[in-house]
């Protein structure tokens, strides 16, 4: 039996995980975490039992505990409580899809907590990297990829452990948006945003994929994960989705992962890591009713965000917070039709010109700078009608 | 320092391996063997000073003692000599790199001799894999595969001990004549046949990928060497050549593993495993140039070679010698302009027909088999002019 908690259970990634649970009756859920969608928790708990759901929002925690009430399952509620179910002493595994920086912090705590770490909320990484990693080191504890890009290159490298690297092929489907100019992408509309061609993804998640941002934080990932230089790591376009990632040796060798695109297996991938693949139900890849899969060089002209990650992680210290936090605040106006498209990429490259760079930050410091950069974004925005 | 003896070190597999020592200051080269070319071996032993130098043929292994009479080489001949140098105390791993069922029984005395085998005479296990793979067990050695596709699955199988293969995807060029019908295929000439599309190999090889053949007995050879059924090994036509072969787990996990074509890979890798990578020279695969990877499902009716390989393989026992013993006869006529190219499936399916099956053959039937599809091919090749 292995116990698990999930942070994020009511986004993409979390139901994704607890239908990977629902699948396989050797695994216990422990804890489950959300922002405030209490409906849905309500029923998860009901389903999964777990002894412990936080519900990041106060007012709705309390309205959650009420719901519960009939139920031996304790509420908790805001960083107090998410730390509480990350660290939650039954689970040996915590799968950390929370979207943002609010995530770092408990994945900090679990890892202290000698948790392996199911990882899908790359901002984490992107923004404290340097502070992630070592602990990781230190506590010896797995942090084992979700995204199925770093999956795919987590598995490309079982069973070549000491071989020298020589890069990281990381793919891309291009989004929705893929060979437009930036001339033609002017008047997108939310809707055709979120139209993405093969995954099926969160809202935030998805824009971030038209405006290759989501690239570029994957790219920052990577560097974290694989302590592999940025200059090393490749973006392939690869618009069918099935190759999803791949590692290239010095002798040439190169290993890719491939299949459909669904997030079930890397997540039951990381669960059971290092145990054996389990059976997943699901559609498989066929390569004659595929025909063919195509490769293009990313257009880092008309997709700016991921030339500018790029650049902003060959700086590295804050910059990257930078970059992440004017991100989620631009996607976050546009989703509520309150900026244009292209605006999402001037206004990371207007916060990212404008920072004055902190050396290795700390978490307090990553926090702070991620305020600061909200309201330059705000500011910014106040003072064009965009 | 790793110290290995080469089994055919004048073909093309016998000499791109000495091309990896040459380029790997710890190896060193115990003994070499070939058929005949005593102009070779002369060079390659002043080369690389083994201890034993193998000519099969017994007049040319004097010729070639006269001429490395100033040496201290020990010149060795026939099946004894091959053996001799199979065992040879020095090595710790034999290049099986001969063409056909000559390398039966130099392989059985390597591996009771301890030796791991780099395997590239897929005709070993084609025809007595029944014997091989329970040596091997009882010997704990490694059977290190060298041909691209069955390296490719090798690698593709490391880091997932234990997992569940759903099936092997076995990659094949489709060859010269990918496309055409039989009836364009009738005026096929030994100059087309032998231009292969992406690999420059031998000329028997290189026939047998015109026909195919070559994918029905790599069928085969992987069944025995990764103990997957036939029906779980499925031919995708993959007309550039770069992903070299893949395995799709239970979970629908494809590992696969790509690289330009170049055999010094996969050898490179056999002659090293299980230590890591080593950097090889050579061209790296470029996705962009590259622009797409295509797959097709083979072409059974007009390619009847492979069709029948996987008939021939599910009968088992003594039929696949007569399906391996038939092509290289027939294929031998075919590059002396004996018979036309059509002929050589029709021979095959001729001999395979008319053959009585013997269970679990030991070597000895096996080579009396072989020697029987012999006089079969040329008894009907003398009944017609073809």
């Amino acid at each position: 039996m292995k116990t698990i908690s999930i942070l994020g259970s009511t986004g993409s990634i979390g139901t994704q995980t607890l239908e990977v649970v629902r699948e396989n009756t050797d695994l216990k859920v422990a804890a489950i975490a959300a922002l405030q969608n209490i409906t849905l928790l309500e029923e998860q708990a009901r389903e999964f039992q777990p002894e412990m759901v936080c519900v990041y929002d106060a007012t709705r925690a309390k309205e959650l505990s009420v719901k519960l009430a009939d139920t031996n399952i304790k509420v908790v509620t805001g960083m107090e409580g998410l730390i509480e179910c990350a660290t939650i002493a039954s689970a040996s595994l915590v799968v950390s899809a929370v979207v943002g920086m609010i995530g770092i912090q408990p994945v900090i705590e679990a890892i202290k907590a000698k948790k392996d770490i199911a990882f899908a909320n790359k901002e984490t990484l992107v923004t404290a990297g340097h502070i992630i990693m070592p602990l990781v080191k230190e506590h010896q504890v797995s942090l084992l990829p979700v995204d199925s890009e770093h999956s795919a290159i987590f598995q490309a490298l079982q069973g070549n452990q000491g071989s020298e690297i020589s890069k990281l092929i990381l793919t891309a489907s291009g989004g929705p948006f893929r060979g437009r100019k930036r001339e033609e992408l002017k008047n997108i509309q939310v809707e055709d945003a979120l139209k993405h061609p093969n995954w099926s993804m969160g809202r935030k998640i998805t824009i971030d994929s038209a405006t290759m941002v989501n690239k570029g934080l994957e790219v920052m990932e990577a560097h974290w994960l694989f302590d592999v230089p940025v200059d090393q790591i490749e973006v392939v376009i690869q618009p069918q989705s099935i190759i999803h990632s791949a590692v290239e040796y010095v002798d040439g060798g190169i290993i890719a992962q491939m299949g459909t695109p669904d997030m079930k297996l890397p997540i039951q991938y990381a669960i059971y890591y290092p145990e054996a693949r389990r059976f997943l139900p699901g559609k498989r890849v066929n390569f004659f009713e595929l025909g063919s899969i195509t490769f293009e060089k990313p257009d880092l002209f008309n997709f700016p965000g991921l030339k500018m990650a790029y650049e902003v992680m060959k700086v590295g210290h804050s910059l990257p917070t930078v970059y992440n936090a004017a991100n989620e605040r631009a996607v976050a106006k546009f989703l509520n039709r309150e900026i244009s498209y292209l605006a999402i990429t001037d206004l990371i490259q207007h916060a990212v010109e404008t920072h004055t760079l902190v050396q290795n930050p700390s978490v307090s410091q990553i926090l702070n700078i991620e305020q600061e950069t909200y309201d330059i974004i705000e500011k910014e925005c106040a003072k064009h009608v965009r």
